[in-house]
C-alpha cells in the first residue's frame, strides 16, 4: 500500500466544537446548497452533531435554510445556504500617498471601496490613526445604516509587523514600534469588533488566495512589486507568519555582492536591481513618491514606443526578479508566484525573461511546477485581503455571537 | 479588542471522526495521565463523543485505562494513557555509504536502531531496494516476535522526492526517476502498511520537531551539513513541502556571482561556499565520498590544533553559511535553524560568525527571533524523522485497523 504525503491534518485541541461550526460553515460555502445529510456525509460528523451545528450557525445568522428539494431518493431535505448577509468585514490600507477602505460580506461581495490620498509617507503613526479612524467610522456607520454587523478590521500596513499587530519597522512610513491596533481600538472607542494589523504583502496573500483566479493553489507568494519588494507566503492553504510575524522579507536579499548601493547600506539586493526603484533612478531620479504612478506610466508609454533604454533596463529587473523568484521557488516550491503593484502594468516586458531566468535556477524538474503570474486584483489587493483577514477569522472558529 | 493573529485553525473537512480520534490520541500524549472528562473540558467535545472515541482508541490499543483516581472533586474518574505498545514504526535512511534502520513504539522509544555500510553512491536504486526489503524484513520480523504491528515505513532519500514518493533527481546517488515507494513495496510483496519516501532533510526536520530540544518552536528549519546543502521547513508545527514536495532547496542559493566554482556549473552557490566540501577541497581534495567522516575528523583535529589555515576556511565557510541561513530567516522567519550533519563537529568554529553574520543581515529586530542551534540527534536524525513520519501519519488520522 502506497500513501500520499496529504493527508487530513491534526486539529487544534483548543476547541473543537467551533472548529466544527466552522468546518460547517466552510462546507456550505463551497457546496450549497445542501442539506444537513450532506454535510454529515461529507465530514464524517454524525447527524445529530451537524443538527446542532446548523441549528447554532442559522442563530448566528450564519447559514439559512432555503426550501426543500425534491431531486433525490427519500422524503425531500431542507437545503442550507450561507446567509452573512447582516455581516460585514472591513479592510484599510494606508500607505505612502493614500488610505484606502474596503467592505465585503461573508461571501466576499464588496460593499464599498473608498479611496482618500493621505501623506502616509510624512505624518507619523498618530496622525494616521485619527484619519483611519474617520474613515472607519463612516465605513462602519454605513455598515450600521445597511443593518450590518461589522466583525472586524485589518489595517494592511508596508513594513514589519510582529504578531501583536505592533509595527515594528515601515521604512517607507518612516515609522517605529507603532501600536497601530491598539491605537486604533482606543481611537474607535473599543468598538465591539476585533482590530487587527498586518504586512500589506501577507494581506494580499491572503486576497489572492481567497479571491484571485489562483485561489486553488495551495501554495501560493505573493510579491509587492514597489520601491520596497515584500512577499506574502501561502502554504498548505494558510498564511505563514513565522515565529514572530516577519516572514516574507525577500527585499534584501542580496543577489549581486557587487551590484549597486541598496538604501539598506549593502549592494545589489533584490530591492536594489529588482524593485521599481531600479529603473526610475534612471528615467525619473528625481521624482517624489507621490509621482510614481505617472513616472511608472510614463516607463510604461516609452517601453510600447520600443524606446530601447527602458527596454534594456525592463529586460535587467526581469532577470534579477527571476533570480529572486527562483530562490523563493526552490525554498518553497510554490505552485505560482504572484507579481502585485507596478510589477503589473510592467509585465508585458518582465515576466518572459523573468520566468527564463527563474527557471534557468530552479533545481527541481519543470521549474517544480511553479508559475510565474501578474495579480489580477489590482492595488487594492491590500485592502482587500484586510478584508479577507477577518473572514478567516471567521472560518476559523471566531464566530460572530448569537444576537 | 484586540486578537492576536493565532487561533484555532479550520480543520480538513475530509473525516472529522479521524481528526477527533486524533485530537484524543495528541491529547492523551500531551497530558496522560487523564480522564475523559479532561479531554470533553480541554478540546470542547462532548462527553458522549469522548466515550465513543476513547472507546475506539482502546479497541485499537492506542489507548488503555489505568486505575481511577482519587485526587479530585466528585467521584473518582478511570484514567487513560497511551498503549501503543503493540506498534512498531520504521524509518530508513539510505545515502552515498550506508543504510540505516530505526524503530521506534508510538511514544517515540527506540526500539532498535541498525546500520550497515552500502555503496548507495555507486549501486543505482534496484540494488539499494533489494537491500532496504532485505534490511526491512529483518525489522519487521524482529517487531512481529515482539508482537508489534508495524504501523508503516519511510525511506529518507538525499535528494528531490515528489509527493508521490518517486525520486526525481539524488545527485549523490546518481538516481533518477525512480519509484522507490513502489518498488520496495514490490519486494516486500505488499507488506499491508504504508511505505512512503521522503527527502532527508524534510525528515531530519520532522525529527527534531518531534523530539528534538527545540520541539516547542512552531517554526523550524533543518539544515543538512554534508557536500550538499538541504533544507527542511517545519511551519506552524507541520513539515511543509511545497505543492509537489520540492521544498527546501537552499543549496543552489547563489551568495556570489563571482564566487568559485559550484558542481551545477554556476558560481557561489551556498552548497560551494558553505558546504563541507568547501573545506575538503582544501584540506583534502582528492578524499573519496566514503572517505568524509575520517576527512572531518582530520579537520576537527587541525582546529583543534588551531591550524591556521583551518580556521580561516571554517571562519570562511561559517560567514557564508551566516549569509544563507539570513535569507533563511528573513523569508521564513523561524524561531531557530537547526545545523546537522557534519556542521555538528565542526560548530565550535563555525556558529559564531555564522550568527554574526545572519543577525547583521536579518531585518527584523532581533534577527526576528532567530536562533542557530546545532542537532543533538546526531548523524541518524533523518532515519529516525522517517519513523516520525509514520507517527505523524497516526497522529493525522490514519489509525491503525481495529484487531
Amino acid at each position: 500500500m502506497i500513501t500520499s504525503h496529504n493527508g487530513p491534518q491534526p486539529a487544534d485541541f483548543t476547541d473543537v466544537r467551533a472548529t466544527n461550526l466552522a468546518v460547517v460553515l466552510r462546507f456550505v460555502r463551497e457546496n450549497a446548497p445542501c442539506s444537513r445529510a450532506d454535510i454529515a456525509a461529507s465530514t464524517g460528523l454524525n447527524k445529530a452533531t451537524v443538527s446542532s451545528l446548523v441549528a447554532d450557525l442559522i442563530d448566528r445568522r450564519l447559514l439559512r435554510e432555503t426550501g426543500l428539494t425534491e431531486h433525490r431518493v427519500g422524503r425531500p431535505a431542507t437545503m442550507l445556504v450561507l446567509d452573512g448577509s447582516p455581516y460585514a468585514a472591513i479592510g484599510i490600507e494606508v500607505n505612502v500617498d493614500y488610505i484606502t477602505a474596503v467592505a465585503v460580506d461573508l461571501k466576499g461581495e464588496e460593499l464599498l471601496n473608498w479611496r482618500r490620498s493621505f501623506p502616509g509617507g510624512t505624518s507619523g503613526p498618530g496622525r494616521a490613526v485619527v484619519a483611519m479612524a474617520a474613515l472607519a467610522r463612516r465605513v462602519v456607520s454605513r455598515m450600521t445604516k445597511e443593518a450590518r454587523q461589522v466583525l472586524g478590521l485589518t489595517v494592511a500596513v508596508p513594513g514589519l509587523v510582529d504578531v501583536d499587530g505592533i509595527v515594528r519597522v515601515a521604512p517607507n512610513l518612516g515609522w517605529r514600534d507603532a501600536d497601530l491596533a491598539g491605537d486604533l481600538t482606543k481611537a474607535l472607542r473599543d468598538p465591539g469588533f476585533p482590530v487587527l494589523v498586518d504586512n500589506d504583502a501577507n494581506l494580499a496573500a491572503l486576497a489572492e488566495h481567497r479571491f484571485g483566479p489562483h485561489r486553488n493553489a495551495a501554495n501560493l507568494v505573493y510579491v509587492t512589486g514597489e520601491v520596497g519588494v515584500g512577499a506574502g507566503i501561502v502554504l498548505d492553504g494558510r498564511l505563514r507568519r513565522g515565529g514572530q510575524g516577519y516572514s516574507g522579507e525577500i527585499g534584501h536579499l542580496q543577489l549581486d555582492p557587487a551590484g549597486p548601493v541598496c538604501r539598506c547600506g549593502r549592494r545589489g539586493c533584490l530591492e536594489a536591481v529588482a524593485g521599481v526603484g531600479a529603473i526610475l533612478a534612471h528615467t525619473a531620479p528625481d521624482a517624489s513618491p507621490s509621482d510614481l504612478e505617472l513616472e511608472i506610466d510614463e516607463v510604461v508609454r516609452r517601453a510600447r514606443n520600443e524606446d530601447r533604454e527602458v527596454l534594456g533596463l525592463l529586460e535587467n529587473l526581469g532577470r534579477h526578479l527571476g533570480r529572486g523568484m527562483a530562490v523563493v521557488a526552490n525554498l518553497l516550491n510554490p505552485e505560482v508566484v504572484i507579481l502585485g503593484g507596478y510589477y503589473v502594468p510592467l509585465a508585458p516586458w518582465l515576466v518572459g525573461c523573468a520566468e527564463e531566468e527563474m527557471y534557468g535556477r530552479v533545481l527541481a524538474p519543470g521549474g517544480g511546477g511553479c508559475r510565474l503570474e501578474v495579480s489580477t486584483l489590482g492595488y487594492g489587493a491590500a485592502a482587500l485581503g484586510a478584508a479577507a483577514r477577518v473572514l478567516d477569522s471567521v472560518d476559523s472558529g471566531r464566530l460572530p455571537a448569537q444576537r
